[in-house]
């Protein structure tokens, strides 16, 4: 399967990473030395095209007058993400429980690459999942970040617990402050939807709650925002100066 | 002056907040009761609409069925910003660099809420304003943070740092980690913009520059999201548990 991806950082990023490009678009009275450059270099297929064939594959995107024709992003089963982790290290997967924004899924693969988070967990229906948007937004990140999309969260997070897991929900009901919680685990951080936090039953799996401290007017953040402050959390406290 | 703001939740802060709404819109095959029951309590006039009216006004945009025409978003001084901090309190700036993405100053305003931000600063030129579009993404943050707009952020800077302000810049050059530094001053964070970070001469004024950990391939995190990173970290300094 095919699909395309666009923007000059994400197209530079596929070309750089392991990620199959099969060819590359660039718009005829924009040439882009650079990644032209980079084609030759990994003896990638690059075409000049009209801007009317942007429009005519992505809609109305900002494409920065370049495109490629890539391998589907594939999505990773929990068994390789958890083969993946390195001996030694403790394991730290996040999971995206009905998240529908591709801005935010992008934001969240790029912190998630950034803090070195051994894999995302994302549900099959009603959530947002790899995209040309996503690829965009993530800057590359979502050719480094191994992503699983599965049936039923809640029986994942069941497994997982039976792996030895511990799972973190963030989330406002009947929660402790986010820095009261031991992150030196193997833990799955569990965040929710834009609209509704997290479901039900995801809740009822969650073995602590936490919030983050908020003393003024709204009553949430923006998803990415909430997610980077506890993994930078996470991160900090498994990694003190 | 007014200016059209939408979305729901946008609305709803709005009736319920200081913010002067002239008249809502409310798509005629979607009424919402929530909304028009605070229109008649708040004796705001309210129409229903048909839905080509907002695309005429608003362009493509995602609405949820409701606008309102409301009083222009107004900019504070950085006089008024400075006069308005509690006594006491240890005053917190954010000054936003050449930002042009409205989802990330929206995201962004939402994060200052949350943590009591006395006053965000953003440049008159290049830099987004504060629009309809910021006010959805901000879920009403808007109406509660107070937003300078100046001409020159350098001399703006300046000035500060006669009035006992100390200056933090997040950028990768020369940069010490982010948790070495003392938050427990007056300060300004300055955050830079999407593709360029902080310009040249706003960074020569600065007095500390920090740098998130990152140990992925990404070389930068999305702008709100870095902002947040930073922002827990300065209450958390200034608030411990």
């Amino acid at each position: 399967m095919k699909q395309y991806i666009y923007g000059k950082n994400t197209i530079l990023e596929a070309l750089r990473g392991e990620k199959s490009v099969y060819t590359v678009y660039i718009q005829n009275n924009l040439k882009d030395n650079k990644i032209i450059e980079l084609c030759k270099r990994k003896k990638v297929r690059f075409e000049l095209v009209d801007k009317s064939e942007f429009i005519k594959k992505l809609g109305n995107v900002k494409h920065q007058g370049v495109m490629a024709e890539v391998k589907e992003y594939r999505y990773y089963s929990i068994d390789e993400i958890l083969n993946s982790i390195p001996e030694g290290k403790t394991p730290l997967l996040l999971m995206l429980d009905g998240l529908e924004d591709p801005h935010n899924l992008g934001a969240i693969l790029r912190t998630c690459d950034a803090l070195g988070v051994d894999g995302v967990i994302i549900g099959k229906n009603r959530s947002v999942g790899l995209n040309g948007t996503v690829a965009k937004v993530s800057t590359g990140a979502i050719d480094y970040v191994k992503v699983a999309q599965v049936t039923n969260l809640t029986r994942t997070l069941e497994d997982l617990k039976k792996r030895s897991f511990w799972i973190v929900g963030c989330d406002l009901d009947q929660s402790q402050d986010y820095r009261q919680v031991d992150y030196n685990l193997p833990l799955v951080i569990v965040i929710g939807s834009e609209g509704f936090g997290i479901s039900r039953l995801v809740k009822k799996s969650c073995d602590f709650n936490v919030v983050l401290p908020m003393v003024g007017h709204v009553t949430s953040l923006n998803a990415s925002v909430a997610t980077a402050v506890i993994l930078y959390q996470v991160y900090n406290s498994r990694n003190p100066l």
